[in-house]
């Protein structure tokens, strides 16, 4: 198998935005070119992009398609959407890796994209139930934060963990994201804040949950050989792990404080990298919802299990403490655009490996981690490194 | 890069059917496993699905994770939906393909699925145009049909192509779903037929055109080392290409009877493969509408540019020609659900290449082609053999 690397990434403005589709692709596709000078849209072989709902929104189809034309790319090798609910765009890098990593391809572009609040915020909050299995789930009102919420109140009752631990995560995220100038709040947040906060789905309040947000992000992955013609800094994908316990929630495992499937998907990307979990400087965590981070830090092996309350709480996920979680604000201060969420989780580790971070720099960040769940049975995992396997 | 093949197949019934997603999808998995004795969905490792619009006729996205709980299965390598319009499917099997080529995966199903009668089929004819450019082309009526009639009155035009050559196109197919029990259509044409049939844009009349239709395929990809313990008669994937025009009309090369971007997925896949258009005895090949696979023909190289009418008409794409075009009665005869199509291809060669077809058999087939487009300047074909390469 060859080795494979990121050589370039772009983020657009996250938010409620007056962009189409197409504005939004280019000023992700753009951003991600600027980053890779002498790198042309035609040198590209192929794009592939993650995407959840544009047949909903936009009525649109075929995206992939209508991205690469908006950008000048023509693929001659590979071209499709992924699509896995929130987890869309981690899963279209692993479309690009898998084919570069094979020797079917050399140099493509992955790009993750939603306009979600089109035609209006209120049907977007609507088409999010198409996310959950609608038979027998979303039609009874099982929408994701009500799950999440059933996740916590279960995490709460077994170990203790407290409405503050999980405001905590609120307070960090909001906070990182006012360093981030493509995040959707930039206001920052205080614990007061959080905790008084509309409630959502008891205990989750407003400042605990990802919004409804527009954006795109994108990056290009690369064959080894390409990479290190590229640039001297290429960024490796050192591991990969995706694994599944269920999709309706009654198929999970009963405790829904436990995330077995997370636990496998990161054992399965940590040994393919070479790595414990000690070793993640950095890591872009999927926190939907505040309890997600702190189930995540348990089960991607941050802390013990039942300890993420206290991990928070003492700032262990921060800037100076044991691995740097969610530095550009995370799904809930960054927003939560689903196809580009992923994306944008590795193009945030592309600039942090490359000390290129700026006011969000995590110091000596050395090895990244992004984690991407689509529901609370389905994980992926990424590991970055600077140096190669 | 490591060989792969297929070591199972199933198709459920193709038709307006009263049937959900969840339906189609059990019936397809079903005949898939039955093809494979011993093999339990336990044992697969992945799951990709190729579906265009479920968000729109069933309002559900995330169908991939719906899909391996509705059939037992528990994705500990992969897992995601395909999207690429009508080459939904296709890209799907290249997902797996390169997963397992790469080292990443040993064992994966892809399954297509489309529920478009859903809810009803005026409704599917408007969702249709979800797969053009809906800002610039569908919102003024250049959906499919008029597209590919452009080609359909170029190619007469400038080869002397005459309309009986495309109506044989639909009577050649229509005849072969006759033979095939799980086509949408079953009673066969006659060339009056054809000709006096409804037109839906000049020259193209309802029975050179593929209808909408509900339905569901499904195959196993296997790396060769489980191929080999699973089957003693694998077939193998030898080659591959993917090639993009244009996705607007208007970026295609300005003679729509030429579909460059086809001859160039063609070439990749035979060069791959290391045979010659001469060397395919079978081939699935996208006749979304009759013109389309009278210029397939041209571009996969099965006769010269301009010759495919009469090639046709001297019936050297039919049992005891030069090779056998869509033996399973194509898009035309046996309906087009559009993500389950280029997986039902895949089926076909499948069986075809085991000696298994029955009254569809084509004799002492050893090289098989599969040829999925998603509008006229996008195209992917795959190369299947009795031996690998």
């Amino acid at each position: 198998m060859r080795k494979v690397a990121l050589v370039a990434a772009g983020v657009g403005k996250f938010g409620v935005r007056q962009a189409t589709y197409r504005d939004l692709i280019w000023e992700a596709g753009k951003a991600c070119f600027d980053s890779a000078p002498g790198l042309r849209p035609k040198d590209l072989e192929g794009l592939v992009v993650g995407s959840v709902m544009p047949e909903r929104t936009a009525f649109q189809s075929h995206i992939s398609s209508l991205a690469a034309e908006a950008l000048g790319i023509r693929p001659s090798a590979l071209s499709a959407r992924t699509e896995h609910m929130c987890a869309s765009g981690t899963v279209g890098i692993r479309y690009a890796y898998a084919f570069i990593a094979a020797g079917l391809a050399d140099l493509v572009m992955v790009l993750g994209v939603e306009k979600l609040t089109q035609p209006t915020s209120e049907e977007a909050i609507f088409n999010m139930g198409t996310g959950v299995d609608r038979e027998w789930e979303a039609a009874f009102g099982l929408t994701a934060p009500p799950c999440f919420a059933l996740a916590a109140q279960r995490h709460m009752t077994r170990y203790g963990t407290t409405e503050e631990q999980l405001g905590l995560v609120g307070v960090k995220n909001h906070n990182h994201a006012a360093k981030n100038p493509n995040a959707h709040f930039n206001k920052g947040a205080t614990l007061d804040q959080v905790l008084c906060s509309r409630m959502i789905s008891s205990p989750l309040r407003l400042f605990m949950c990802s919004p409804i947000t527009d954006g795109a992000a994108a990056v290009i992955v690369a064959s080894e050989e390409r990479a290190r013609d590229l640039t001297d800094t290429p960024v490796w994908i050192r591991g990969t792990g995706q694994a599944l316990d269920g999709f309706q929630l009654t198929s999970l495992p009963e405790d829904y404080a436990h995330w077995p499937a997370l636990q496998r998907a990161a054992e399965c990307a940590y040994r393919m990298a070479g790595i414990t979990a000690g070793d993640v400087d950095v890591a872009e965590v999927h926190d939907c919802f505040a309890i997600a981070e702190l189930i995540a830090y348990e089960e991607l092996g941050f802390c013990p299990k039942g300890e993420a309350g206290t991990f928070v709480a003492a700032g262990r996920s921060d800037y100076g403490g044991d691995v740097v979680v969610n530095p550009r604000g995370g799904l809930i201060g960054c927003g939560h655009p689903l196809g580009a969420t992923g994306v944008a989780q590795a193009a945030e580790i592309f600039v942090q490996l490359r000390d290129e971070a700026g006011a969000r720099q995590v110091p000596e960040a050395s090895i990244g981690l992004t984690h991407n769940n689509s529901g609370m049975g389905e994980h992926v995992v990424m590991i970055y490194g600077r140096q190669a396997s």
